[in-house]
């Protein structure tokens, strides 16, 4: 296979994104199908992807024969009804993070994907591909710092756009978190609780945050997670790892240094655009490099399911303020 | 007055740094009396202080005559038995943190010191002298970031001595910053919680740490501590300060940057003598400056309460893993 | 035109890691030829390069007609009898730097692409797609510090292979700075002088190293620049800059911080390959992207004359210990 | 003896931060004389040191027999008669740097001085007590890292007062090089030349800078110096050393960092005041204390000479544009 034909699934802010990336970023592949109800959003992503065709739904896509492989970017909660026609037609899917809003809805697509006998779904948590991530990980597997005893996480955006409610906090931003966690430790987490910073004032009425969210993974690695959207300074991913040993710390910021006005400064990033431009290009990437084998390289459709269920337990504890415990349904042979 | 003679009372580890410190750093100080009732320990302090006397008891010293004032240095259990005699002399003192073991004896000197009329009790909570500490004192006060929110603490040592038992990681250890998130914040810890983070198994036997602790002032910020005395590579006292605004950080070694063997690196402390080195230096010289003109200058007996009453709340909270309110008394006239 | 097929002249290391590069990570180009007379080497290339035919040389690779393009990447003395036919048949090429080994070669090429009418040569100075230096140089043209006043730069390696000699100093490496020095102050280089520091016992016996050769421009700008090739801890390319208000600084290595050991350490590159991996990738694919609509989008042939020509000026202030003047032809119309 | 009863000469701005310091924060000394022709600046000084006697002229405090040192803080070209009968009266003296303004009377000096027969003069090179640069003469000494190159050294203030003149970039600034230069490598500077970075407009009429000195160690150490006097920015003083297996910083700034307005910054020193704080104290301190014990304990007289003769050197190659030698006396055994 040459060129592998992508249909891109929603023409929003993502899906846009990931046209652009694929049409100039990414080997191997081209964007064949852009999947989009709204005709004016499809009509400006066209232009950027000048081979596709136009479909308002996946099932046009699918009948119309001419994807290898689909990339979903819509919201969550329009993941399933793409999931499984997809699914049904056989072909590899990257899905954006969640896989879809909910642990039960999840499992169907996790029943949906064995029934057809072979791993196709692949989810976007785009920090796994991240260099600092990565490099931490190895860092945990080698054991040369000795077992990790806890990670101190902050997430922190300078704003975000009015759509965004409280409950995000938890499946849309604490999501990654939940993944990442689990990334880095290879344990899923146990429990999620949270606990209140004082709010900011400056945050939207609707949002009571910032937030700390302590996550336990079942080895009994203590996570806390600073979820903060309103610090209004900039873009921020950081992990600090303490070891029996010694301690780790990836997401400072780099970039030219620049000693002026009384101080010495480096700009830290504005968006998770540019802070993981080079973790979703890898994503993308390896997973076109992967698809063309028949494989898939990154989380996949457990990996989704263990989130979900993480994301349930976070809300509950979110509203009730106790520790709530997150339950898993047993890990399939399938997926071992 | 031109040299201020002053007792020290214990001539242990922390004794003998504040003998050498007031004899060689301090301006308009002398050791004049070495209380202590061990004569080998006595003998080899007063080689550091060739003027001073010894005394087996701080009575004798103040029945001698020839102070102005007492630096006390013992274990905190043995506060109490110098600092009723102390303050019936009307000496001023600085006394070594804790005040004393607990909030009852703690308001039993403060009832005393309340009896004589006028502060005679500095506490010796030296990170209040430290730079990195009130340059963010500063910043909090001076609103430029917005309202404070959150601080996140990291306190480790590499190790700790045989005779550190895990109650100390509350009263020895985070009553440090106990305090100084009270200093910081200008607002009482209101209740303490405790979590654990996986255990280090290099840790002695005794202890189960690294810990977390969830301080929550009445003034609505949450801090959050690191309590790890056994984390091998370093002493490391770092506190991100988390704005609506932005981010403060304070705590980062500085000094030569060595670029060797494939890396670039900056030592760490290995101890507290290095790493408030110049917080002890102005915490003494500040004092002395004080004393001579007949005040205080930094935590006084009620901070000294405060703290004992949060670190009761805080051994509460480490044995019963509940969240914890730190009760107070009210605030005596005396001390506004 | 929908594939750019490359001929890639010469199969040794940076030939080979330019196979690779596209293959695996250039959008829209392929290796269409492996022009390599060693038959090993070219045998060993092929086996990353699927659909390219092995040529013995560049006229049989140009005389079968599958090429679209020339990426020039054998040692800079065979640069011409390749450069002069590929110009013949018109077609682009990315010669790696040097242009040619002198001025005068250099000059016999910018002649020959003349004479084609149509700029067709793009020179392989890559760090002018380097994120620092391209930062700097926007910094510099922004005026927001005031005029650019001196540049510092050190040039780093850890060990150099048995056959570099002594004038490579100059030639191989300090022409990196050469040309980047001209294209962040947007002036040739007007003189050349070299100071020798302290000879490092280290270094192979042939090299008089670390040097500073003391770079003028035109324009008034001193540039410094330590090369040193035997500093056994890493690979190391700084520049700090100073302006009129103030100084900015790149290169600074990034990543994981590790706290262990005492310290806290930063990795830094041991070769170029990862210091300016992103600057390779992003040089061949803007290439790719520019040749496609019949234009270069880099240093063109004229930049490689001026460099040629300084470092003919870097050479004699190498072996004469005086200040050179570097002598340049007056600049064709052509290449305004 | 207790205190050292200090005369402190010239109550200009070294001389009345010399009063402030000995009064606040040196232990065992006071000011017991200010010597100041003008009356209404030692009235000022006076206040600072209120057990200190006024007297016009050094000849007036000698003959009144209340001191035990003498500290001179007034410009270079006054140092010579102060320092004669202070040696005459036997008085331990520090003299601010330099010594004296040229060879010829420094040695005038150090000859007066072999005629009292001891070693009285320490000259106030304070940067011999920075932390940074005895840690790096301690790294050199080492080994560790082999043999010492060259070193880069910054020399940057935001700006000078108008009395700054072209000449006093050599002999009142990079004259700290000078000695420091030595200082760090054990080894007198053999030559020293100048170069011009592109003249900041910035800088007042008179001065043609920021220039680039190249100082030659005896040892065969290159250390460059940029000398910068109107950057701006901040106060800056930096030094990178480059050793056979790898480079050492130091002077970077250390303190709160602010993570604000969309990037993160540390406070830059704006004065030598600040930035050598530190090191003045344990300068005096250290005087202090050796002159107790009959001694100095920093550079002496010959010291002093040196520095002298290499600023002849310097000043030599800054109106001629030559590469110029120093000459210095043979150094007379007095002083090994």
């Amino acid at each position: 296979m040459s060129e592998l034909k992508i249909a891109v699934v929603g023409a929003g802010l993502m899906g846009a994104d990931h046209i652009i990336r694929i049409e100039n970023r990414i080997v191997g592949a081209q964007v064949a199908a852009v999947v989009e109800p709204d005709e004016g959003r499809a009509k400006a992503a066209l232009a950027d992807a000048p081979n596709a065709k136009w479909y308002p739904n996946i099932e046009a896509a699918i009948a119309d024969g001419g994807i290898d492989a689909v990339l979903i970017a819509t919201p969550g909660q329009f993941h399933e009804p793409v999931l499984l026609p997809a699914l049904g037609a056989g072909l590899p899917i990257l899905c954006e993070k969640p896989l879809t809003p909910d642990a039960e809805s999840s499992l169907r697509i996790v029943e949906a994907e064995i029934a057809t006998g072979k791993q196709l779904i692949q989810v976007g948590f785009m920090r796994r591909f991240d260099a600092g991530y990565m490099e931490l990980r190895e860092l945990i597997a080698s054991g040369s710092q000795g077992e990790l005893l806890g990670l101190h996480c902050a997430h922190r955006n300078p704003a975000v756009p009015d759509t965004y409610h409280n409950d995000m906090l938890i499946f849309d931003s604490i999501v990654h978190e939940i993944d990442v966690v689990r990334f880095l430790t290879d344990s899923p987490i146990k429990s999620v609780e949270v606990k209140y910073m004082k709010r900011n004032e400056l945050s939207p009425d609707k949002l009571l945050e910032p937030i700390l969210a302590l996550l336990e993974t079942e080895s009994g690695v203590l996570a806390t997670v600073e979820m903060n959207v309103s610090v209004q300074f900039g873009y921020q991913v950081k992990t600090e790892a303490v070891f029996q040993k010694g301690i780790a710390e990836i997401g400072r910021t780099a970039g030219l240094n620049l000693f002026a006005g009384g101080q010495i400064a480096t700009a830290e990033h504005m968006s998770f655009k540019t802070r993981f431009a080079a973790a979703y290009d890898s994503q993308i990437q390896r997973w076109v490099n992967a698809v063309k084998i028949g494989k898939i390289d990154g989380p996949n459709a457990w990996d989704g399911y263990l989130a979900a269920a993480a994301v349930e337990a976070g809300l509950s504890a979110l509203h009730s303020g106790e520790k709530v415990a997150a339950n898993y349904e047993k890990k399939p042979a399938f997926y071992r």
